[in-house]
């Protein structure tokens, strides 16, 4: 498959994914001659989110799908011939150099386009958290250098491609701290996420924070994330009962033997069911039973019912059981059920019971253990109840609140200019929360001896490299004087990722990233990892760096 | 531009937009033979979002492009030979089929991939509210039918596509009532949204709910939104002072004169700025001063400050008349001043004052009428604060709080089964919030003598049109018996939108669409269009609909 039939490929190259003020911006350093000036930016935000003291680094591999793809299209590029079958007749969008050039002065000078034209990032150097590593306010989350102008137009696509991926990937780790290792987390937001590209991030960087699936079948195809599915009320609801299906034979698991009519099977097996549940055998809905039927012709050995059309107890249960208890005596298993309203823990629990009658009732002990999946607008709280000790929850989908991330939509990250021409830059503004920190940085997480991170420190990036076991001054962020630590393990936290534009050692699979992440996050001590009221993570300065602030704030030059 | 370079035709070009659930149930649905089934879904919501007593359908346009691009593609499709530049060396994403066919049962018959790669929207027909139409809970914002596999497929896409967007251009438009018509209103939020997509619809549809323009740029690319912009503390941050121009001449704006040197011009008047000010000539910080210089240099028509990087009032706003006077000097006039921090408000009155006298000390009456541009976090309280009489704020650069919705970060659509076969379904769930109304539908905006909307009236679509000035017998949602109504005005609210495939009508440009939104707006009755505790609109059904879902709850066929 081409590269323009992959939409990621495409979707990557958008080089107006950016705010007009770089543009403008970069005319302006343009005309002041410093476009080719060497500057470095950091990406970072200022508090955890969701009143946590942690959050997830996450976006890396999109930023670097950008920055390898960027490049600014100019109407003279040679245009395919080929369009698409049913493309629109509205005129197609300008190119990028000409629309920027409709957007900017008429007057500006040609030669600032020609400049526009050759841009690309084989002049840009990247460092950054690698993805899943825990990020704490303050430390850059990349680290960008490279021409002035360049570097200023990634702002915005650096900032849109990380906030959201570590923000959602942090939600997802909260889940799942909640969860516990045992649950299994379905990620469903598609629907709920703002549009196509939204719901991909959404699923991809939700499993990277821990979740196991996703509904997004595009998540799948484009990125790699486990999918998984069941079926909805409309499957249901569009079967009367008096639908007779082409082929109502199914053939036993074990391939050998006659197969046989599920339907009529199924309709035997409600019989007994009933008796046993003590229901009358007209109360099942048949519509639902034709459905369950259908689904289970299709999928013999993935069979699930959503039981909660009509009436869980008068219909969707016993309609599951006599399906499933059919499947059974073809030698399939059935999965699981689902639940998606009413109180799902109590249910679920009774619906256990249930299972275990049925399964000694008609010795069929695999029934004991079918998956109750249950979903309908899981938050933090609903979750904690669900995943208490004796749940008999199973699996877990979770739509909006892991995708919209309500307690928090927005990660609030920032890309502020730390250094040009090799001189320190600081915005010295008189609110100091929006001040920044200056300088070249290098950023190391120090840890004690039991493996666990105690604090981060970033220093200037020519500072030697801290040594574990060695006692260091450190200046905890707004404190009068600093404080001494003495780690037994210091780890370097930034890793070269681009240089010069070239991918320095191959990005982890996002497995990877998740597995990291679910490591980094198990030797957070307990009292930062906890989601509510946590200890905060102190983030400290080397004395250096304190005193290269200090000079700065006093106007005096570095 | 052909249109695989057009991003946004490619991005409507992803089938496998959808979930798992889709796919196993179109699995189902053909297994039963039943893919062909007539059927019919309505895409609606159950409760107005942010509290309020109406929403805005948004939408449409990405439905359609997604709907006429539709096709599952297949690894047997005619490869491009082309690749990006920069393409990466990972294996590309299996094709749409073969991906299905991965994520399927082994054992599926290769009939039912036949039947996908033969599918598209050829046989679907889309009625709708138009974009920017008032929508209310229970009235459908699309009506699909067709092939009810197909059907079933558009599930995810359709509600991923409009759901954020009528969310989106809801809150825009609730932000717009609190501004009030005259002050204007800049999106600028991509880098908080879910991604490059989730922030191309945030601004396209801000734009349809009422804002003025946007700092993205790939809006007003691909979506002719217009676009707006600043500079950033970075640009400010990143001049010293000590950098020398390659060209710091300027011309007259009347093209005739030799050129000034700017830099030096902004000097001289910066001195009689300061006394005026009573400031000290050294306390305005010379780097800012040089950003502002090169800024005007680029965009002498066009010069705006941003004032807080250091100091408003000792640097920012010094800085600034300096560079305008200098400016003003040689026939341009400065249009704009940005404030990013501290009280917003407080501050703009100031600056006004400072720009009042100004004009009159050094007689140059524009500067009076100078943009005060705001941002900073502004949510809708803090609009109406901004908003209020005798404000001087002009321009409220609005990112976080528009786009991310944080008041309610997801609209709840929902997408459900109608009819099938001509025969009209419902979901009878214990959940009465979670009911459905059955049967194919007409919907009607019932007006009063002055125009404004009394309620909605869903019938169904056989039933005689309602005519004006005739009393109706109407059913309100839980009432026990009917109410009349006579209305002075009845209007169809739903639009052939697509027939079979093909779209029957042009669709609106964006600035029509938005336009009708303001309209729209401006006739709701003020109970019903105030933000906090408004009455609620009413939804009432017909006497033969009330008596369909009666007869379906009692368990008769209809």
């Amino acid at each position: 498959m081409a590269a323009e039939q992959d939409p990621e490929a495409r979707a990557a190259a958008r080089p107006l994914l950016t705010d007009l003020y770089q543009a403008t911006m970069a005319l302006g350093y343009w005309r002041a001659g410093r476009a080719r000036d060497a500057a470095e930016f950091e990406l970072f935000f200022r508090r955890c989110p969701f009143g946590g003291a942690f959050a997830l680094a996450a976006g890396l591999r999109d930023c670097v799908r950008f920055l390898r793809a960027f490049r600014l299209r100019d109407a003279g590029s040679p245009p395919s011939a080929r369009r698409a079958p049913h493309a629109r007749q509205k005129p197609p969008p300008m190119a990028d150099v000409q629309f920027l050039a409709s957007v900017l002065p008429p007057d500006t000078d040609p030669a600032f386009f020609e400049h526009l034209r050759a841009l690309d990032c084989s002049e840009v150097t990247v460092r950054a958290l690698p993805e899943g590593s825990l990020a704490f306010p303050g430390v850059p989350l990349l680290q960008v250098s490279g021409p002035l102008l360049v570097v200023q137009l990634l702002e915005t696509p650096l900032l849109c491609l990380v906030s959201y991926a570590s923000l959602v990937a942090t939600n997802a780790a909260r889940l799942r701290l909640i969860a516990g290792p045992e649950k299994r987390l379905l990620e469903m937001g598609l629907r709920r996420a703002q549009g196509p590209d939204g719901g991909l991030t959404a699923s991809t960087y939700s499993y990277l924070g821990g979740f196991d699936s996703s509904s997004n079948v595009l998540a799948g195809q484009l990125r790699g994330v486990p999918v998984a599915g069941t079926l909805a009320h409309s499957f249901v609801t569009s079967f009367s009962g008096s639908e007779v299906p082409p082929d109502p034979m199914l053939a036993p698991a074990a391939g050998e033997g006659p197969g046989v009519d599920l339907a009529a099977k199924a309709q035997v097996w409600l019989e007994q069911v009933c008796a046993h549940l003590g229901l009358g055998v007209q109360e099942p809905h048949p519509g639902e039973r034709a459905a369950f039927v259908a689904y289970a012709l299709a999928f013999p050995r993935a069979f699930q019912g959503l039981l909660d059309t009509y009436s869980v107890w008068r219909s969707g249960l016993p309609n599951f059981l006599a399906v499933a208890l059919a499947l059974g005596e073809l030698g399939y298993r059935a999965v699981g059920v689902r639940l998606d309203s009413g109180d799902l823990l109590q249910q679920a629990q009774e619906i256990r019971k249930v299972f275990r009658a049925a399964a000694a009732q008609f010795q069929v002990p695999w029934l004991e253990s079918v998956l109750i999946v249950v979903s309908n607008n899981i938050d933090e709280e609903a979750l904690a109840r669900l995943a208490q000790e004796g749940s008999e929850v199973n699996v877990i989908g979770i739509g909006t609140s892991v995708v919209t991330c309500p307690q928090q939509p927005s990660l609030g990250g920032v890309y502020k200019l730390v250094a040009v021409g090799g001189q320190p830059r600081m915005k010295l503004t008189e609110d100091p929360e929006k001040q920044t920190l200056p300088g070249s940085k290098a950023a190391f997480r120090l840890l004690g001896s039991d493996g666990s991170p105690l604090m981060d420190m970033l220093q200037l990036a020519e500072e030697p490299v801290p040594q574990a076991g060695q006692e260091l001054r450190v200046w905890p962020p707004g404190a009068q004087e600093p404080c001494t630590v003495r780690p037994a393990q210091v780890e370097p936290l930034l890793r070269l990722c681009l240089q010069q534009g070239q991918l320095c050692e191959p990005l982890p699979s996002l497995a990877e990233s998740r597995a990291l992440a679910q490591l980094s996050l198990s030797r957070l001590s307990p009292e930062h990892r906890r989601l509510r009221s946590p200890a905060q993570y102190q983030v400290v300065l080397s004395e250096r760096l304190q005193a290269l602030v200090n000079s700065l704030c006093a106007g005096q030059s570095p």
